[in-house]
């Protein structure tokens, strides 16, 4: 198996994009994505799509030809990789085996996601097609009320209280205040998040990550091919995808992660380091509790102690352990099968130099871990600056 | 890369499952190849599953980690592979490079999809998604009014009359009416063909496949790990995807299936074969149109003519090139994403020499070719007896 290494990235501000359909919103990100690699659009030899719901809410399925064809790639392979709101990642993945197994060498992966004109489609209902239809969205559940339910337990069984979980927020706007790709732009205070209005209690709205429109690009090359040009090479050091049970109920236990442990596991295992040597890490906080469950499942806090990362202030950018480096799914926003995508653009920033302001100094090794359900799938990559 | 062989197939009866949900569909066939490998469950690593409208249809996105939960595999790697009607074959060459690249020893590929109980939803309005949704689709376009455009201007450049694509469906029926797994077991005439009601003048029921619940699996191995006791090796000697444009008028040239040939001829390179080497043929049959073109496009016939060779008699499984000969997808049946799967399951099964009453005689490389929209994603597989 060859390194893989990144070749370019783009990526589009997440907003509602009236004016654009998927094709529009895909083919942008690609577009800049070819552009800044300086290479010509017809090298390209495969597309993976990662994608969720084009098919619910845009009545589009076989996105990834209509993508290919859109950019001006007819007639290359081009498939999409639906694993719910780990699409993104998950297509990152079959891209990257793609070059590292000699298939190919010069591929596209793209995250797309568009949610917010659905003809009057019902988005919740959608998106709680990443639950199980037969035992958890069919009584009522709906995603958010899926995750309070783990929140509520959380708070029961480890004893913290709801605001203990504001720094995760706190963070997440703050650096998403500093991104012109992010969805919300805007600082919050410890005042706004006790305010904030609740959703599925003690799920409130500064717990909640919010959708979008949204795409993200990167293509891939291997390393051994890669001209330096002075610049610093980016590598995939690792990539590894597990799975557990979709329903929370048939877990062995709720307050774990099993999925993002074996996956984290097996990502440390082929990149041989250890959670202390990871600079940065974009995890999954589409809800304020899976940052906390994120965290004590890759090893970074003990069980039931992920929230004590946020309340000793080691989860910013200057901390021990930054996380939503860019404003995470929190505040970058969170265009479901599209986001595992822009982690990874973000982790390609912060490992270039190009986090603006809110660089993570000397970051040379970043992980992202894209989690789809509510635990899953998941899909844990580690980026390294050779 | 290593050669990729076939360690287990399973398949259901395509059927109207009222009792089943997706999991129970996809369970049935992935156990059944488990069974027939005779296997460990848990020595499976990856599962890649086919499929295209769980989440419009089932209201249930992330069937991948479902299914390997389901039977038994919770915390392997899975991931869905989307395609439109094409994801059955999509999800097979992925599983097939997880192995050829030696990620995996142990791949198992499940290509499922529930249809005919959708809560109220519309599954032609669904299937309809396959097409260009802002292009096509949205003009009222259904998907197999698509199809009617195409046949009627194929009948007018060719100058060729209805009734001579009669021979597709007579044959799909004959060899159907053999295959205990198939929708439509039924043999039909001439005559019948000729009375069908019509649906999209010129296409007629009998030249349009039905869907249908089903699902299909196969378990692949490296073929130097397989122990031969005494049977065929039956293994993957090219696998190959091209996409075209979505929507029929963007196309070059709207009475060729560009994506076919190319993916055709990329197998045939691969498998050092030509078309007069291939001794069947598992044509997308979703219309009786798609199988004339299909033929054509991978070089068994001249443009314009490949009806003839069902005037001549060729296509049956005695003929010099066997199509749909268990059935086809209009009478084995079309449930969308799991099609692709059907198809490779038939091609081990008559290399095998299991083919029951239909058994290509001598049969020693097999083709697979499935289609996702009208023409827009081709994977096409070529296995063979060693």
């Amino acid at each position: 198996m060859r390194k893989v290494a990144i070749l370019g990235i783009g990526q589009i501000p997440i907003d509602e994009h009236w004016e654009k359909s998927i094709r529009h919103l895909a083919g942008d990100a690609a577009i800049a994505a070819i552009a800044e690699a300086h290479i010509e659009p017809t090298a390209v030899e495969s597309l993976y799509v990662g994608n969720m719901l084009s098919g619910a809410l845009n009545k589009q399925e076989n996105v990834s030809a209509l993508i290919a064809d859109w950019v001006g790639l007819r007639g290359i392979e081009a498939s999409k990789i639906e694993a719910a709101c780990g699409s993104g990642a998950a297509a990152f993945r079959s891209g990257m085996m793609a070059v590292a197994s000699g298939v190919n060498d010069l591929v596209l992966v793209v995250g797309v996601e568009k949610m917010t004109e659905t003809g009057g489609t019902n988005t919740t209902s959608h998106l709680a097609s990443a639950a199980d239809a037969d035992h958890e969205a069919a009584h009522g559940l709906s995603f958010v009320a899926l995750n309070a339910l783990i929140m509520r337990r959380y708070l029961h069984e480890f004893g913290w209280k709801h605001n203990d979980f504001a720094p995760f927020s706190i963070n997440a706007h703050a650096n998403g205040a500093k991104n012109p790709n992010a969805r919300l732009q805007e600082a919050i205070t410890q005042k706004d998040y006790l305010r904030a209005r609740m959703v599925a209690d003690p799920i409130n709205l500064l717990d909640a990550s919010p959708i979008g429109d949204g795409a993200a690009a990167i293509l891939l090359y291997p390393a051994e091919k890669i001209r330096r040009n002075g610049q610093p090479i980016i590598t995939v050091a690792a990539s590894a995808a597990a799975t557990d049970s979709i329903a929370v109920h048939d877990r062995f236990d709720a307050m774990r992660l099993a999925a993002a442990e074996t996956s984290a596991q097996k990502a440390y295992a082929q990149a041989n380091v250890t959670p202390s040597e990871i600079d940065f890490f974009e995890l999954h906080d589409a809800f304020s509790i899976m940052a906390a469950l994120s965290l004590e499942a890759c090893g970074f806090a003990e069980r039931g102690q992920g929230v004590r990362l946020g309340l000793e202030n080691q989860i910013t950018p200057q901390g021990r352990i930054p996380v939503a480096t860019r404003g995470g799914l929190k505040a970058r926003g969170h265009p479901v099968g599209a986001t595992g995508v822009y982690q990874l653009v973000e982790v390609i920033q912060q490992l270039r130099g190009q986090g603006g302001d809110t660089q993570v100094p000397g970051a040379k090794i970043g992980m992202a871990q894209n989690i789809g359900g509510s635990g899953a799938t998941v899909i844990t990559h580690i980026l390294q600056r050779e």
